[in-house]
């Protein structure tokens, strides 16, 4: 496939937007979390709901995943792919992240990750989130 | 937020495939399933594994879906939302579903999918897809 198709750009000022919204998850900083958001984002979360619509709905997500634990979080990618035009854009990855162990402690997981995103007045804004882990076997 | 930053036509040209492919699917048309994907797609389903790369690895994840019934599976959508460029696109949407119960019929479920595409040479690809539903509470 062309490589070339994407739109460079575009790509590198993605990439800064999303490592940037992880480093703020890590710090639990929500300004920084929720900066580039669409107030119409649609969020859809590793745990319930199916679906959550909103600014301050997708907020909330942020809640309940900083609630178990008040010690640091891990949210690193562990890949990101980026595909970019001028006006559109979306991205995966895989990141590693922890649950609540048995102890008490953090059990390591994996998560998936793709965001949608729009250039709206030459500010890339996320309009859409997809974080999920495979069902249970 | 402006609606008119889309591009109608990509729009409605990725509608017509991504609505062909959820029949497709209905009526387990695996040449038809597979017809607008990318040879390097990478897919996160709603089973294990984590992550499938390439066209084999993602026919195996229909294998897999239409293993467990040989009666119809319902794949509906309940809403799509597409945001399209000139080269590059996301949709995502809600789906009816089912899966296995327990009296060895159908149970309802519900689940949510992003799609990733690029036009490739004036043909809409699917290059990533993300199906899921919410972790267990």
């Amino acid at each position: 496939m062309d490589e070339k198709v994407g739109h460079a750009g575009s790509e590198a000022a993605i990439r800064e937007i999303i490592e940037g919204w992880a480093a703020a998850v890590r710090r639990r900083d929500y300004p920084a979390i929720l900066q580039n958001h669409s107030p119409d984002i649609v969020m859809f979360d590793v745990p319930p709901p199916l679906r959550s619509e909103g600014l301050e709905a997708y907020k909330k997500t942020w809640d309940l995943f900083f609630s178990w634990t008040d010690r640091p979080i891990p949210f690193d990618f562990i890949d990101l792919t980026i595909t970019a035009d001028e006006h559109v854009a979306f991205a995966f990855a895989t990141l590693n992240c922890a649950e609540p162990g048995p102890d008490g402690g953090q059990k390591p997981l994996k998560f998936r990750l793709t965001i949608g995103l729009r250039n709206i007045g030459g500010c890339w804004t996320i309009t859409h989130e997809h974080h999920s882990v495979p069902a249970a076997e």
